[in-house]
């Protein structure tokens, strides 16, 4: 297992942990400036942005660009609008190439209907598999956590994930590792290690007891119960050798901070406790 | 599939559903008053009464009872406070027998050491197997959403509680399937099938989105997301006959109504989402 103590560069920040409080370039910079190896950027960013000047930008940092968030969510309750939100993912995926984004994570949706949104997610992501190829993007698919089934993902576990990527059969597909979605799993070794060769991405924050507001009440790695060496091992003896990103959702805590003591903290934890 | 419509003698009440809000014989009047089969019972509400008496009046008043609820957590850091665990639980089984229960609900408790926690767990089960069978209760092991995997339950799918019935492999201990736990998993049809002849209870209520409190904002069936004809017809279909229950937590709506509102709209409900 690497060590990342002293090794920020091995380390990817998710632009989220930061919580969106200045620009897309003032955020690269930050990054870059406290060592780290590489940064993820979410749409949201790109708005009103030249793409180009910010790939540039980054580039000229000597960062990565692991992953570029995320997926439109592929259900729907029209024919249409399901064809719209391919298309989108389509145009977010051309951005995703732009930047030079390893990945574009695809955070998937859901449904009243489990089985359609399942049926549909399949769908939407083998049409957008011959785009992925001819960009030079890898799709990497995120189980969430199972308390989003309602709303965000109907995909909730390593192995569905993986069933899914067995069944499309294609390279350009493979699978997005985060502890915080993943930890509670009683099978996940057994499918990390299934996930050999597609593991795209592993996303690193923690679990805190009371969870609170399950969405955006995440803590840092150390501050609470998820066990995240035990998962890293896991990871890398599957071969992953990417880029170790922390993706922090904090209304509350660390979105209140300043970027650089965020950053701070973040890369000391990753020397301790990833 | 059975028609539960105007046949509340196939539905059981599980106290806590009503919010405790009035003394247990109270309860036992009101839920056999409208016209239920059986109901559910916590240790909270023996506490200082005479159970003997109260199983008398559970019988005069026709009912069964389905569950006792619920175990003591298994984990934990020492030995001695295992062993402790494990000998509250037998006391708890005796309450159960005196109580006439079919089942005592194992809600099993975690550990920052998540497979530490569930060898605990397997091994306390293994315990109290020798007491349930000579009391003539049966276990039934809950697994619990994942999001509950920090504090209340390390057993999270039914697969896993499965996993653990297999390895223990007596007929006095079974799983039981509640709807709000299970919902999400995308493989919970096949697994449903797998608990043929082992499936000792089954639970209904409701997932609301936004879900708030995932604790204790449970929604009456019918007010969420969670298809549940469609897992009751499995349940039945893997040979399930029991009586239906209803289990909510709901300490801003339901537990702040009148007992006999509640039972009203579960019973309605019944017929019409179940």
């Amino acid at each position: 297992m690497r060590d990342l103590k002293g090794h920020p560069e091995l380390c990817a920040v998710n632009s989220a942990t930061l919580g969106f409080q200045a620009t897309v370039h003032e955020v690269i910079d930050e990054i870059a400036r406290a060592g780290f190896g590489g940064l993820a950027l979410w749409r949201r960013e790109m708005e009103g942005q030249d793409i180009k000047s910010i790939a540039k930008h980054i580039r000229d940092a000597g960062l990565k660009v692991t992953g570029y968030c995320r997926s439109t969510y592929f259900p729907a309750d029209s024919r249409a609008q399901f064809e719209a939100n391919v298309a989108d993912n389509v145009t977010a995926l051309r951005e995703a190439a732009q930047l030079g984004a390893e990945n574009f994570a695809l955070v998937v949706g859901s449904g009243k209907d489990l089985s359609a949104a399942q049926a549909q997610v399949t769908e939407g992501i083998g049409q957008l598999l011959p785009h992925a190829r001819a960009l030079g993007v890898k799709l990497a698919l995120e189980p969430l956590h199972p308390v989003y089934a309602a709303d965000r993902s109907c995909v909730t576990s390593l192995a569905q994930a993986l069933d899914i990527c067995d069944l499309l059969g294609d390279r350009h597909l493979g699978v997005l590792i985060d502890v915080y979605h993943l930890w509670w799993d009683a099978f996940v070794a057994r499918d990390i290690a299934r996930a050999k060769g597609r593991i795209l991405g592993f996303h690193v924050s923690d679990w805190l007891t009371p969870v609170g507001d399950v969405l955006n009440n995440r803590g840092m790695m150390g501050d609470g119960v998820i066990d995240i060496p035990a998962l890293r091992a896991m990871v890398e003896a599957a071969g992953y050798s990417g880029l170790v990103e922390v993706e922090i959702f904090s209304t509350q805590n660390w979105w209140k901070r300043p970027m650089a003591e965020t950053l701070g903290i973040a890369k000391e934890r990753f020397g301790a406790f990833v």
